[in-house]
């Protein structure tokens, strides 16, 4: 198997049966298409590793998604199974670890397509929270998968705010026991991963009773499978929620617990003991708990939001350079829809999108990096503003790419309706990257209570964390631009991003200052806080826009490799820089900042961006360098032959593989019974 | 079989296990649910007969839905045929027709989900351009089903541009025959519904060429499957173009020609005939297919795109107002999730839309029932206001339904992703509606087309379409609101509405004739079109939402019903109109026709309205009148009982119904193995 990508990004030659509508488009880069991936992917060095190990995993039958369109939640679900007890035996002869610089690419190359995620969540919940004793137990178990682990938080009724949970354990002092339950519905755990049909323990989140006192949550290591034969454990009820609208791979499962004893140990007991007379302790910092979250967030930004987007860019503009409809000028030839304006008006801001949260996510890990160095010395000074960030970002960059997703497939047309195209499956997938790990709204407002309370110690002379340092520094002014080209400098631009941000935090905050007066003639502080909600959340948008926008002139800034990647990366930072303000002017007109006249040039310069971009379109996506594989897609394949590919993907359909029942059953006797009547 | 929604709605007591948080929503409303169900039916007599139809459908356990989120592609279809066949018997006993007044109540109980959809259009297109000795020979054997007719126009390479098909049709004059033929992949039929597994024959859309000239696409009735054995005829490949993001129960079909012989008497010739010599005849006007599709636009948007926003509507109102998270108020109990504000703002402007769409199809089907009249009487000159405006509210109204259904969606967080809560099905349906029957940025331009001619004519004293005779009265002016309560007189936000339309089409009108002036100067005429088509798209846009705010604030003026009707409407008109400016407020701001106080008047107006609306959220989705089993909604019904709901059909789901291979194949040596070297 020789892998076309590779082929040419190595700089052989071109396959002959690459569309020359495509091949085209690659002789006229402005760009060294492999240099710009290995900048990207940090090195030339990490370029070959990735390809290495996207070889290795792509090349093996068993991780296979040759079929996974026509295949049924059940048939989903076995095949993950099968991936990931085939991928411990992989890791093994192949010398990779979960904490070796291979994973991230392993992760990439499977596509998040196996089980037993939840069994990662469910170690590494434990080696936060449990105490030496308790790791020593449990974690060489789990590494050893002679037990599978889930990680039950959520209930029916209750997700993003845990306060709430209703799982109770309840500890009985006599025989140093706690007694788990699902004291009604809501309280039942309801989506935990791998729980539906793999997992034989996991850790459930319960309210802890103690002689009748509640001490709010705490994590119990619960056996809800036995190990022999997989039965349910006593007073266990557990299975599968069903269909959803993408994850059929997963065994999301619920949980009822009906009296279960779990011994006084299988409390996690890093931060709070039990004590065998019912003695409640407390001990260390929880504060590192938040750090977990913050981890995880950010690990989200670029496992599961971004590389969807950039496939989708690269299906969707491969497929616009080879799709000809309508003659933009009569008597020539159908013209390219990417050639349209329209066209590209929707899919050229998703592609600058693509590159500005990479750089965001590079941006979030050095500030991670260097949160963690801190934490080590337990200075635990940078966690506000990470929390804050991680937050925001989290819900600014997967709301961004969810949309960008949705535009990418509907720019295709029927065509990216069908499930062929790769598309379908991505929208269904990234529209979860909202919901979970934190719902948007909720993280934006945590953003936005971080912002309100740094602008209010910023008013009064306080010191703040550095990224909301602007703040206070900011002064009302006038947008200088005079014609549409200083629109095209990156201090223009990111001044009038940052004025936004300032304005948008400043009025919800004015306006909550002077609720909080209200409060004093009878409004409740919390009516007030509610009422400046919608506002609060553009505010926090308005921040994290306004620092990806800062981040990505910043990058360009520093381009230090040749090839004419610094060009081409200061036409899309200034893409999506006046995208951000064409598609939101009111926000820059509100105050005069940026007057009426301005904006009309910053339209002209927008639109005269995309017929610049329009020509490195398909070096742009070539340049994330995703294998025909990890696409699966007819559409966006390297070689641009869409229709054969969607022709000969629909023979292998189980639609195609059959006679239906309803032919004899129903078509049969309709069409007969009619005939018999001439 | 007691229906609770009638229950109640007819006035009798609350059915006991109505959840009381649901319940309670319902006891405050501040008008007559049942007056405003009738008001919206056109009155109580068409409600009961919508009634007594779904009543008819729904308690005919054939047309079960039960079910529908676990099966497959297969099954789905299997059911769909079914379904359609007992329809046929189903209409005969209860003596419906086609085309009576319950039709439309039938398609909305079946909720689209029956075969044969496509057999319609076969049947409607031989009406339309077939001869009468056509429609006699073949409409009698579509109506008797002796046949299953289908309609072949999309190609894998071409959709919206019909003239760039490549299927032909040769004249052989020997044979007095035309020859069928797919010349390349790109020109095989691609998508046409029931014509994967089901159709007998389909009327094929071909270039049709008589000795060796093109005269363009014409219609021609093929037969592709035998009539004795459902076997393909000779010359055509034919079969199911595979899974889809939805319409699982259509068998979307491909169909490739070789060398298949048709009879002369097979194409359609009401308007053109090949005479026996091979002379190519036209006669009388085709203007009349415009109208065609300008019905079938109009009848997609009551039938396809408003009814999933007022179900999605339902169902995410119903579940915000049971669902309680987090609290607003220390010490109190958790709050129902559409206490909050920014819940509202995600559910309430999706509530006003689905009203502003309802009215805006009433205007639509009352202009279109005009132009008919017109048209009877050979007058032709409605023709291109019905088809602009028909072409442009197809595309915003499935744009926006689309975004609506999304949004109620995501704000039903993790439940909302469960297939269970019927809104993933109607997101993944909804959105194919952008795309078929004209992609909506094309028809958006054809919009613009009409606007700018319309426009020109205006500027140079000509006179105008009524829709259009805005753009030449308008004159500049400022916007005179003086406080936030002037926002809520209709003439204020109307005028609005109407000023940044006028700019829309003026800024691209002059940029347009700019462009002309510069074609001169060597820029071509195509280009400069093109070069225009962001903004003339969002000129199109302008206009349609001017028209819907404007349709809204008349009808709420001629409301007579009462009940307190006309001040819930009102209410829901101002919310709309003020969200639209508040979502685009550079618009507005952008020539300074709303300053930015005057704007700040507009949000305060418009945040407070949420609050007023929200006290009758459940009476407003109650009115829609949706019956459980058409919602087919765990989160959505009546009753508000979702966690239990939601508990209990997830045991249906195939996931629970076998222990999957998995375990024995893979999980068991897994565990296992490692077990045995303990």
């Amino acid at each position: 198997f020789r892998n076309p990508v590779h082929m040419v990004t190595m700089g052989q030659t071109r396959s002959e049966s690459v569309n020359p509508d495509l091949a085209n488009e690659r002789q006229t880069a402005s760009f060294s298409v492999e240099k710009l991936t290995a900048w990207l992917d940090g090195g030339a060095e990490r370029t070959r590793l990735r390809r290495a190990v996207v070889d290795a995993i792509e090349s093996d039958p068993v991780f296979s998604r040759e079929n996974q369109y026509f295949q049924s939640q059940n048939e989903r679900y076995e095949a993950a199974v099968r991936k990931a007890v085939h991928l411990q035996k992989k890791m093994h002869e192949m010398g990779w670890s979960e904490d070796g610089p291979e994973f991230k690419y392993i992760y990439r190359a499977v596509a998040g397509d196996v089980a037993f995620l939840l069994h990662r969540i469910f170690m590494r919940s434990i080696s936060m929270l449990g105490s030496d004793e308790q790791v020593a137990k449990w974690i060489p178990l789990a590494s050893q998968y002679q037990l599978i682990g889930s990680y039950a938080q959520t209930e029916l009724g209750h997700g993003t705010y845990l306060q709430g949970l209703e799982t109770t354990a309840v500890f009985d002092v006599t025989t140093q026991e706690f007694i788990l339950n699902t004291p009604k519905i809501s309280a039942m755990k309801w989506w935990p991963g791998d729980m539906g049909r793999s997992a034989t323990h996991t850790v459930v989140f319960a309210q802890l009773y103690i002689h009748g006192k509640c001490y709010g949550i705490h994590p119990f290591i619960v056996q809800i499978r036995s190990l022999q034969d997989h039965s349910l454990c006593p007073g266990i009820i557990a299975g599968d929620i069903g269909p959803k609208m993408n994850f059929e791979h997963i065994d999301n499962g619920y949980l009822m617990l009906q009296s279960v004893r779990v011994p006084r140990e299988n409390m996690l007991n890093k931060f709070c003991e039990v004590q065998p007379d019912g003695t409640y302790v407390r001990r260390g910092s929880q504060k590192i708990n938040y750090f977990t979250m913050t981890s995880v967030r950010i690990s989200l930004i670029s496992g599961e939001a971004i590389p969807p987007l950039m496939k989708a860019c690269t299906i969707a503009i491969r497929y616009s350079a080879v799709r000809r409809q309508s003659k933009l000028k009569p008597g020539e030839q159908e013209a390219k829809i990417l050639d349209y304006q329209t066209q590209q008006e929707k899919l050229l801001p998703q592609l600058a999108a693509a590159y500005a949260f990479h750089f965001i996510d590079d941006y979030l890990q050095e500030l991670f990096d260097r949160g963690y160095r801190e934490i080590q010395r337990k200075n635990f000074d940078t966690l506000p503003e990470l929390h804050a960030l991680s937050s925001g970002f989290k819900a600014l960059v997967t709301q961004y790419c969810t949309s960008g997703v949705e535009i990418c497939l509907r720019a295709c047309g029927g065509h990216g309706y069908s499930l062929l195209s790769g598309l379908p499956s991505l929208y269904t997938k990234i529209i979860a990257s909202c919901i979970y790990e934190g719902e948007n709204t909720v993280l934006l407002l945590q953003t936005a209570r971080f912002l309100i309370k740094c602008f209010m110690a910023a008013s009064t002379g306080q010191s703040v964390p550095p990224s909301v340092t602007y703040l206070a520094a900011a002064k009302p002014g006038k947008c200088p631009a005079k014609n549409k080209l200083d629109f095209l400098r990156p201090d223009i631009y990111t001044e009038a991003y940052q004025h936004a941000a300032v304005r948008s935090v400043w009025r919800t905050g004015s306006t909550a200052a002077k609720l909080q007066d209200l409060i004093q003639s009878g409004v409740k502080k919390h009516d007030a806080w509610n009422r400046c909600t919608v506002q609060l959340v553009q505010a926090a948008k308005a921040h994290c826009h306004y620092i990806t926008v800062k981040n990505f002139a910043e990058t360009v800034e520093k381009i230090e490799t040749k090839g004419g990647i610094q060009r081409i990366m200061k036409h899309l930072c200034d893409l999506f820089a006046l995208h951000g303000i064409f598609s939101n002017t009111g926000v820059f007109l509100h105050d005069g900042y940026i007057s009426g006249e301005q904006m009309d040039m910053v339209t002209a310069s927008y639109l005269d961006l995309l017929a610049i971009i329009r020509k490195d379109a398909v070096p742009l996506v070539d340049a994330f360098d995703f294998t025909d594989k990890s696409l699966n897609s007819a559409l966006g394949s390297y070689d641009g032959q869409v229709y054969q590919r969607l022709y000969e993907w629909a023979q292998k359909s189980p639609t195609n593989k059959q006679i239906s029942p309803a032919y004899g059953k129903y078509l049969k006797p309709l069409l007969h019974n009619r005939l018999s009547k001439l």
